[in-house]
């Protein structure tokens, strides 16, 4: 399909099934913890997915290639980059089971309905607001800082959204683990599953990846931990197998087992 | 000094500084989270400190070693273990310093006085109750289920004997981190330093060490991974450091700086 590009675009091959994704390089591109979340996440035969924040698309383009789930949509607040998000699934022509919504994620409820999504996944904003300077009309801004929603817009979105038993399955940085775990259990996104990402493994984990179940019961399980680079600074060969997509999961989802 | 042995007691060398301890083969000996929480926690210069729940003393012992803190209780509820552990206070002629007290930790504050300790440190029972039999009279079981005391009280205790800005470090399993964060923040002692502790590099962690400051700010700070075994089965070279107690704490305290 023949999809037109603005000015700063490029065309990125993600090595995997054929997919491409669009990119401008004065903007936001994604980076490896959305691509790392895509592949902690467990998706289920015919289920209805939201990534809350989806930036360029990629993680919604990613589970659209590695899963048979029904329908994906991806909510983005910046016009510009929900337009261009949306000329990356017409690019890869998964239009049928994708769809890009131009808006603020703190109307997603109202939009696409309450309780009736399986899973839903964000790589939110990192930054609290209040250190440093920031520019709030840039984009690159609100794709890093909590200028548009908070963590515990994004919490309370989920939460909305997923049925009883829903997953919802987020990257943020350890940092705030306190802030991700006690504000899920607040809402009843119980922490089930954990991995932490360390750029190396003499290094502290900057990243988590965690699922939370809504309802469910306390039990938390951890899994083994993630490093990017050896101690050579090459990538692991974990790393490489996830970015080739050859990435086996560890723990099926109940419904796929026969 | 001359002390004496019970049936079933031996003097294990613990190689470090001519320390010794007496342990006794059919109860509780002590493991390698009680030496690697002795190693994370921090202890300034005539602090005083008490250790809830303390088995055979290896804690007030191992931190009496290392540290100039001026006073550490040892505090433990089953008569002949406490009996046991003053036996190998005697015995390291740490009379002077270390203190063991037999008792419910839960009268701590009580007995000892409630805002007067800089540091309270705890490697208590792992277990909830509820699951398998378990004999009650059974010294073993007291000291791995939550028999006699429960995590909540032990948390509860270390909140009411610390100053403010005192710190409480703890080593426990990972599964219970919700349940540890979540009443660490309930009860304002605030999750600073975490670190978390793996058999090898390609296991999950199965214990996390924890530094909490009572009426501290959130501010959560990750310590790089610990590896207890290589990929061959071998303890690693930082493991064999520890116990050989020349390990360099990286996170020297305030006061201990010029």
């Amino acid at each position: 399909m023949e999809i037109e590009l603005k000015k700063d675009e490029r065309v990125d091959d993600l090595q995997f099934k054929g997919l491409k994704i669009i990119q401008n390089a004065t903007k936001f591109c994604f980076g490896t913890d959305a691509v790392l979340l895509s592949h902690f996440v467990r998706v289920g035969r015919g289920e209805q997915v939201v990534d809350l924040g989806t930036g360029t698309g990629i993680i919604p383009i990613l589970l659209a290639g590695r899963s048979k789930a029904r329908r994906i949509y991806g909510v983005e607040i910046q016009p510009d980059m929900a337009e261009m998000a949306s000329r990356s699934v017409m690019l890869n022509n998964l239009g049928d089971r994708v769809e890009i919504i131009q808006g603020d994620l703190k109307e997603c409820p109202r939009i696409l309905g309450k309780s009736r999504f399986n899973l839903v996944v964000s790589n939110p904003p990192y930054k609290k607001l209040g250190s440093g300077m920031i520019n709030r009309q840039d984009a690159m801004a609100a794709s890093r800082h909590e200028i548009l929603c908070t963590l515990e817009d994004v919490l309370r979105t989920a939460g909305s959204l997923l049925v009883s038993e829903g997953r919802f399955a987020m990257v943020h940085r350890t940092q705030r683990l306190m802030d991700i775990l006690t504000g899920m259990r607040d809402l009843n996104l119980e922490p089930k599953r954990i991995r932490l990402i360390h750029p190396n493994m003499k290094k502290p984990p900057n990243l988590v990846l965690i699922e939370a179940v809504r309802n469910g019961k306390p039990d938390l399980k951890w899994e083994p931990p993630l490093f990017v680079y050896d101690l050579e600074g090459n990538f692991t060969p974990e790393l490489k197998q996830i970015y080739r997509g050859d990435y086996v999961l560890r723990v099926p989802l109940k419904r796929d087992k026969k």
